[in-house]
C-alpha cells in the first residue's frame, strides 16, 4: 500500500496505477506455457520522465521492475517471477517523428507494428520486421525479434538505429542516432537490443524504414521430401535472388492447416515463397526460382499475383500454430526456436519430426529456411509438460551440436536460460559482468536471460 | 629488456619479438596526420594461445597493449600513445574454414579483404565490405568499417557473425556463432565490433558471405549542381532499386582526379553508380535510374557494362584521396568522416565546400550518398594543421547539429575523441562503465575512443 501511494504520487493519476486483481491477473502470463506470477502492482506511464521516476524509486527500495509491451512474448519475458512493479508501456504509443526523406521513424515503445505500418503506408514506406503477432516495437527491440521477412531485411538489430533508455538508476541515455552508419564509440544500441528488459527500459526507439516495393508475388513449391525442398531452397538462395520470404513447412503441418482452415493444399513438404521488387525483376526472379525448383524435384509450382490470393496463402502459413492449438483446445503451447547454419536446416527438421514421433506428440514444424531458423509448435498441459520439455531439450542440443543457437528470434526469457552457458561458455560471464555494472541491485526483469 | 625476455619465453621465437628501431618506427604511425609514437616492443603472434599469454603478462604488469592489423587506419588507432607492447597480427592470416553452403567463413584476424575475396571467388562467393584499402578483417571489425558497398550490404556489424576474443585478463571467449540469427543473450559480437581494440583482441572472426551477382554495371550521372545530384540520388533510393554503390563526387574533386589520372571527365557534380543482380533486373534498374536522373536535371547519363571500363570508373572514384595527396607531395592527410541523415547530405557537402573555400584549403569532397556518409580529404602539415582541424571541427559540429555522427566508418581512434561526449552525452558514461568492467587495468589500446 505504501508502494501504491508512492507510485500514485509519481504518476499523479490513480487510473494509471493498479492493484486490481483482474489487471494483475492479466499481467501474470504470456501466450506460452510458463507458470503465471502476478505482479504486486501495474503502472501505465505516459512519459519518459514517469519511467525515470518509477525506476529511481524501485532502485532505491530494490523492487523488481518488469516492462510489458503487447504481451505477445513466447518465452515468458514479462512474467514477474519475483513480483514487484510491472511497467505497462501500451499508453506510450505515439509515433513521434516520421522523416520519410531519411527513411527513419522515431516511436514510443508501445507503438505496435500494425499501427506503425498503417501510418507509414501514406509515405510509400513500411517497417519490414514482421514476427507474425502485432507486437510492440519496444518488445520487438527487447527480444531482437524477426520473422518471415528477415531473409531480406534482417532482424530488429539491423533496423533499430537508436534508443532512449532509462537505466536502473533512473538515468536517461540516448544511444545511436539518425545516421544510417556510425563508428562513434561502442555500439550500445545493439547491446540493448535483445537485452530483454534486463539492462534498461526503452522509452523511445528510432527505426530504419524501407520503400514499399512495386510488385510482390507469393507462391508455393511442392516437393516429395524435406531433403529435396531444403536442397531447392539452398540453390534458390545461392542464385542471388533476393527473396522477400522463403519458408519451409512439412507435410504433417500442411495436413493440420487443411483441417483447421478447411483448405485442401496437397499434403507434402512445401516451400512458401514471396518475391518483391520491380515488375520486371519479379517476373525474372519467379522464372529462375521455378527453374531451380523443377531441377530439384519440385512437383508443383504455383504463384499468386493478386493480393487476396497472396494474403490467403500467407494466412495458411501464419496459422500453423493456431492449427495445433485448435486441435488441442484449452491447452497451452510451446514453440521451439532454434536456428542452425542454413545447410543444416533440412536435417534438423527431419530430426525434429523423428523425435516428436518417438514421443507421439503432435507438432507443427515450419521454418524460415533462408535464415536456418525453424519452429516446432506443440500443445502443452500438465500431463505432457515433461515430455514436451524433453523434446525441446533434444532439439536445442541438436542445434547447438551443429553450431546453431537455442533461440533465433523469441529470446531467452525464462525457457532458454538453462541453455545459455552451454551455447556461449565463458562469454556468459562477460554478459553477467555487464549486467552487474549497469544494474547493480538487479532490479530489472530478474529471472530472465540468466 | 626484462619484457623482451619474458615475451621471447612466451613466443619461443626471437624472430617474432622485436625491439629493432626500424620495426618500432614502422609501427609508430598510420596513413593520417597523428603524431607518431614508437612502441617499446613489437610481437608477432601466430596463435590465440600466444595472444592469451601476452595479454596475461601485460595485465599482470599493467603494460599497454595495442593490436595492429594492416596499418590502414585513418584515425591513428594503432599508434601506441602510451607505448608498451604492439601486437602485430599479420602472421595470423589463415582462412580457417569456408562453409560455402552456409555462406560463412571463419578467418584469423590478419587475413586481408583481397586475400579473402581471392579465395572465395572459386566458390562463387564474396565478402561485401569494401573500405577501399586492403585492410585486415580484424582491423575492419575493430572499427566497424564499411565503404562504397554498404548501401547494399551494410557494415561490418552486419557481416560479423561471431568472434573469438582474448580479454584483458587473458581469458578467451567466443561470441555469436554460425547461425544467421540469434536472440540468445546480449549481443556481445556487436559490442566488440567497433570497440577499436579497447575491450579485447580478436583472434578469430566469423563472417557472412554473399553470392557473386550475375551481372554488374557501373555508370556516371552528371548534374549542374550538388543539390540536383543529391535530390536525384534521394529519388533513386526511394524507387526501391537496390543499388550496389551510389557515390556523390563534387565538381572540384572531379577536377583533381582529372589532373591526377589524366582523365577528362566533365568537371561537374557527378553520381557514380553501380547496380548488380540478374541480367534482366539490372537492365530494368538502369532504365529506371536513368529516367529518375533525367527527370531531376541530369545532363549526361552513361553506363559501362564491361568490367574493364567499370574498373577504370571506380578507380577514378577510389583515387580522389590520392589526387589530393599527389597535389601536395610530402604532406600528410586528414579525411573527415561524418555521416548525416541522408536527406541532409547535399547541404552538408555544400557547407563543407564553403568552409574549405573560406579557409582556402584544397579538399576532395565525396560521399556514400546512400548512407549519408561523406569525406573531405585534405593534405596536412605543420603549417596548416590548425586550420585543417578547425575545418574538421566545423564539419563535425554541422553533422551533429543535423542528428548525424562524427564518424561514419573510420572510427574514433585519436582524432574523434573530443567529439564523443557531445555526440552521445551520458551514454559515454555507460561505455566507460563497460570498459572499466572488462579492462580494469586499462591496458587495452589506451588513449583511443575515450
Amino acid at each position: 500500500m505504501k508502494l501504491y501511494k508512492e507510485l500514485v504520487t509519481i504518476i499523479k493519476d490513480e487510473n494509471r496505477v493498479s492493484i486490481n486483481e483482474t489487471i494483475l491477473e492479466q499481467h501474470s502470463k504470456g501466450l506460452a506455457y510458463h507458470t503465471p506470477v502476478k505482479p504486486d502492482i501495474v503502472v501505465f506511464p505516459t512519459t519518459t520522465e514517469e519511467i525515470r521516476s518509477i525506476l529511481a524509486l524501485a532502485n532505491l527500495h530494490q523492487i523488481p521492475v518488469t516492462p510489458y509491451g503487447a504481451g505477445s512474448s513466447l518465452e515468458g519475458h514479462f512474467i514477474p517471477v519475483n513480483k514487484g512493479i510491472m511497467i505497462n508501456l501500451t499508453r506510450m504509443n505515439k509515433i513521434i517523428d516520421i522523416r520519410p526523406d531519411d527513411f527513419i521513424v522515431k516511436v514510443q515503445p508501445g507503438v505496435t507494428r500494425n499501427q506503425l505500418n498503417q501510418e507509414l503506408k501514406k509515405y510509400g514506406l513500411f517497417f519490414p520486421v514482421d514476427p507474425g503477432a502485432d507486437a510492440s516495437i519496444g518488445g520487438m527491440a527487447s527480444t531482437n525479434a524477426s520473422g518471415t521477412n528477415s531473409v531480406k531485411y534482417g532482424t530488429m538489430k539491423d533496423q533499430v538505429l537508436g534508443l532512449e533508455v532509462v537505466l536502473a538508476n533512473g538515468k536517461i541515455i540516448k544511444t545511436g542516432g539518425m545516421a544510417i552508419k556510425s563508428s562513434a564509440g561502442y555500439n550500445l544500441t545493439s547491446l540493448f537490443v535483445g537485452s530483454e528488459g534486463t539492462l534498461g527500459v526503452f522509452s523511445e526507439v528510432t527505426l530504419r524504414l524501407k520503400g514499399i516495393q512495386e510488385a510482390t508475388v507469393a507462391g508455393r513449391a511442392l516437393f516429395s521430401s524435406i531433403e529435396e525442398a531444403g536442397k531447392a531452397a539452398e540453390t534458390m538462395l545461392k542464385s542471388g535472388i533476393s527473396f522477400g520470404k522463403i519458408e519451409l513447412v512439412d507435410d504433417r503441418t500442411i495436413k493440420a492447416v487443411n483441417a483447421y482452415k478447411e483448405t485442401n493444399y496437397q499434403e507434402v513438404p512445401t516451400l512458401f515463397i514471396e518475391i518483391s521488387g520491380s515488375d520486371q525483376s519479379v517476373q525474372h526472379d519467379i522464372a529462375v526460382t521455378q527453374e531451380v525448383a523443377m531441377s530439384e524435384g519440385c512437383t508443383l509450382f504455383e504463384f499468386e499475383n493478386d493480393s487476396l490470393a497472396r494474403a490467403k496463402l500467407w494466412e495458411a502459413r501464419h496459422h500453423v500454430a493456431f492449427a495445433i492449438l485448435a486441435a488441442n483446445p484449452g491447452k497451452g503451447m510451446l514453440s521451439t526456436d532454434v536456428c542452425v547454419p542454413i545447410s543444416e536446416l533440412p536435417n534438423a527438421i527431419i530430426e525434429t519430426r523423428k523425435i516428436t514421433d518417438k514421443f507421439q506428440v503432435d507438432a507443427a514444424i515450419f521454418g524460415h529456411i533462408g535464415d536456418g531458423n525453424y519452429h516446432a509448435v506443440m500443445s502443452i498441459d500438465e500431463d505432457n509438460v515433461g515430455k514436451i520439455e524433453k523434446i525441446n531439450e533434444h532439439i536445442v542440443q541438436y542445434a547447438l551440436k551443429k553450431g546453431g543457437t537455442c533461440t533465433g528470434e523469441h529470446g531467452v526469457g525464462i525457457g532458454k536460460r538453462k541453455f545459455l552457458s552451454q551455447e556461449h561458455g565463458d562469454a556468459v560471464k562477460v554478459m553477467k559482468t555487464i549486467k552487474a555494472s549497469l544494474d547493480p541491485m538487479g532490479i530489472l526483469n530478474p529471472g530472465k536471460v540468466f
